[in-house]
């Protein structure tokens, strides 16, 4: 971990000159931030620097280029594939003491942030507006995170994820240059899309310094409610009906029995032990009590129990951490362990199938398997714990996992629905998309970032880079 | 129109081995080919084919790669700022005869067809399946050249763009290799958004030969309604309102009493002449009454007149005709003159003061303009009429839009929200993104096709190609 690099001192000498205190070599800070929620092993960074402005930010890009040194942009740390791991070494460009939240135009239902401000924090910033953000990955994220790999969550099935949530972005490219890729207007047709280009892009093509993110009206009426079912297949199907019914419905989670018994240990709570169903109905309050009972009839004929409500505010935050909690739950299933948290995403008409096949497959599996995930938008996760110290664990895992992929690619899927390539999902993007596909992410990131430095081993397949 | 240019004959030779009689010089098809609904002069391919197959336009692109020929995509040439225009000569790729629906995939709410399918022709196949798709230009468009081109429309202020409604597209590349951008998954965070880098990308990166969008349920309850105000300003307060109110309104379009004037005259009713506002709502048959209430009583406190409703389903189409041909009626004010069309979309916030500001600027125009456009998104169309005679009209204009413009940058705007940059707007998007974001453009834009071949002279300055 702490394994001795050859790192020139006149690189940290030239940051100390430009940022004083906010560049570190100490180990724990190191140590900090190289690692991730993944199962990769630690890969510190030689320093770790902290810039207050975009402007510092192309300063410290324009020395490590110089010093042809890589940089990794850091947010939180709560990636789940390795992204902000230092496998080549280099500088770890920590951007979360750009927090300042610049402007909310409440009028246009949208606000500029630096790339460090976090979900939660913007959220309280704009709660007396009556506007929200809607993207929630279980984590407190850094918002310049959540661009760079393409967050989601719970509320995409209504609102989208940050491919449609990101209005424009301010992007450090590797050779120093600053561009803004896009103004606030809601929509524009002005040349190729240069804010997506860098939204997933995990910071492999440049470093995402500010963001225009979209805010939505804080609907009238908001319920939440929790519905356990007989089966699996009874969670799917209810939800799949709910959406060809065009229900606008805001959130449909899914909770295997597993998980629901790792929740209620965790929290306290006392939720039937069943497949469960974490419903959010958005709208009018007449509007939300008909998708409620529209849900409820749908639900009835597929198996689905009584609806459990929760209305007041503080009641849907509690049901809410529930299962944005589901994570950290599940890992106290087996103290200790690390987890492998698989990511695939089918057309929902395949969705029923692929969870039955997985489940009956994770049978096999040496602890339970939790089951969770977003299945309005045919998205859920596994988690496999691994026992860190057994590699033959870990090699278990991703047997099961790559099993899971192919059987996702097979039902026109993708591995990943919003965790993300990182290091661990380079080989399945290969087979997703085909050579010729990822042959072309590459050329685009060598026209980008020809030195190679810019968040290095992830996403792009390294041979190709060669 | 006419002039002779040098044409290698053998790359005729070559193509008519490909494909047979599917290659025409005739010059009636060559002009029919060199012209779209701008005012820029024609200009004619030396040559047009008729692809059939992905596997045609690969053959052909690697033909015309050979022979260092343009090779320019169209559709059904509808575009508005000259991108299917052969301003270096070469070969017109009609994709028209591409015009299969190859999946409709009912449960996932998704379609795959080929480029050459019209937008009226996927919703014609798909009436039966309760579902729709919802982009919608005013011209029947075909949905390659939408996706090029990041087409919207009426319904974009609910249902999006192309930018969010294309899933997946299939592109033949410069070089001919054939990817698949992405899968039939919802969502996906598998590696760089090579779907958005070709959507909007007007031909000059790659040829859109297969799009796979996504469809909605037609809802249990649509309802249109007219509504005239006294000014201008009582059309976009109302609607800005409304947006604000999170009232999910499917449709809110803006005419003023010049344009109401020529529907009028045009399709033969009888709207008052008064600013207007064509507004629709989609959902269940209490949420549109309770929608239709909301809004109702927004407009009245900002000077709104009598709703004309229409809820029936052909009442529905001639209104939403009248407002689709709204162009071409327009045209109809000065018979024999051709429109430049202007398409800035600001913030919602600076929405009435761009109007504003503009109706007082093009007062001194020489002929009545009328104003148009998807107030929902703070996007809106004027419509100079030229005589294309008189080239001192045409300058004329393009003072006109270069004020408009330059007031929609002002105000954080775009100088295009849905018709894209093609040869017309080339230096607005520089002003509008800067020299370093247009830099990059060019960067990916040779990397991806080195020898210019791709829809030369649209998107991208030629100085930054040389």
């Amino acid at each position: 971990m702490n394994k001795p690099r050859e790192f020139d001192p006149s690189v940290v000498a030239e940051l100390r000159a430009l940022l004083g205190e906010r560049v570190s070599t100490a180990s724990a800070v190191r140590e900090h931030h190289g690692k991730d929620e993944s199962y990769f092993p630690y890969a510190p960074p030689d320093a770790v620097v902290f810039p207050r402005s975009t402007d510092e930010v192309r300063d410290i890009v324009n020395v490590l280029r110089r010093h042809r040194v890589p940089m990794i942009p850091y947010g939180v740390g709560t990636s789940l594939e390795g992204h902000v791991l230092a496998v080549r070494g280099g500088v770890c460009i920590d951007l979360s003491q750009m927090n300042r939240v610049l402007a909310v135009h409440e009028a246009d239902l949208d606000a500029v942030v630096e790339a460090g401000v976090t979900r939660k924090q913007l959220n309280e910033h704009i709660k007396h507006t009556g506007l929200f953000f809607p993207v929630d990955p279980g984590a407190d994220a850094t918002l310049g995170g959540m661009a760079a790999t393409r967050a989601s969550g719970t509320n995409a099935v209504r609102y989208g994820t940050m491919r449609e949530n990101v209005l424009a972005l301010k992007v450090v490219l590797a050779d120093g240059r600053v561009i803004q890729t896009a103004r606030r207007a809601k929509k524009s047709a002005a040349g190729y899309d240069l804010t997506r280009l860098f939204v997933g892009s995990e910071g492999t093509l440049g470093i995402i310094t500010e963001v225009t993110v979209r805010l939505y009206p804080v609907q009238e009426a908001m319920s939440a409610a929790v519905c356990a079912f007989a089966t699996v297949d009874g969670c799917t199907n209810t939800v799949i009906q709910t959406i060809q019914a065009g229900v606008p419905i805001a959130r449909s989670e899914i909770v295997c029995e597993n998980t629901i018994a790792a929740i209620n240990r965790y929290k306290k709570t006392a939720y039937r032990v069943a497949p469960t169903v974490f419903f959010e109905f958005h709208g009018s309050s007449a509007s939300v009590v008909e998708q409620a009972e529209t849900v409820q009839a749908i639900a009835k004929e597929n198996g689905g129990m009584d609806f459990q409500w929760a209305t007041r505010p503080e009641e849907r935050s509690q049901l809410w951490e529930a299962r944005h909690h589901a994570y950290f739950a599940c890992l106290q299933l087996r103290p200790g362990a690390r987890a492998i948290s698989t990511d695939v995403c089918v057309p929902i008409s395949r969705l029923a199938e692929c969870v039955r096949e997985t489940m009956e497959d994770v049978k096999h599996y040496i602890a339970p398997v939790p089951l969770l995930g977003h299945i309005g938008d045919g998205n859920f996760h596994l988690m496999f714990l691994v026992d860190p110290a057994r590699p033959e664990e870990l090699e278990l895992a991703k047997q099961f996992n790559r099993r899971l992929v192919e059987r996702a690619l097979r039902m026109e899927g993708t591995c990943t629905g919003e965790h993300g390539v990182g290091m661990g999902k380079i080989d399945s993007m290969r087979r997703e998309l085909g050579e010729d596909a990822v042959a072309l992410m590459a050329e685009i990131k060598r026209t980008l970032d020809p030195h190679n430095l810019m968040n290095p081993g992830k996403v792009v397949p390294a041979e190709l880079l060669a």
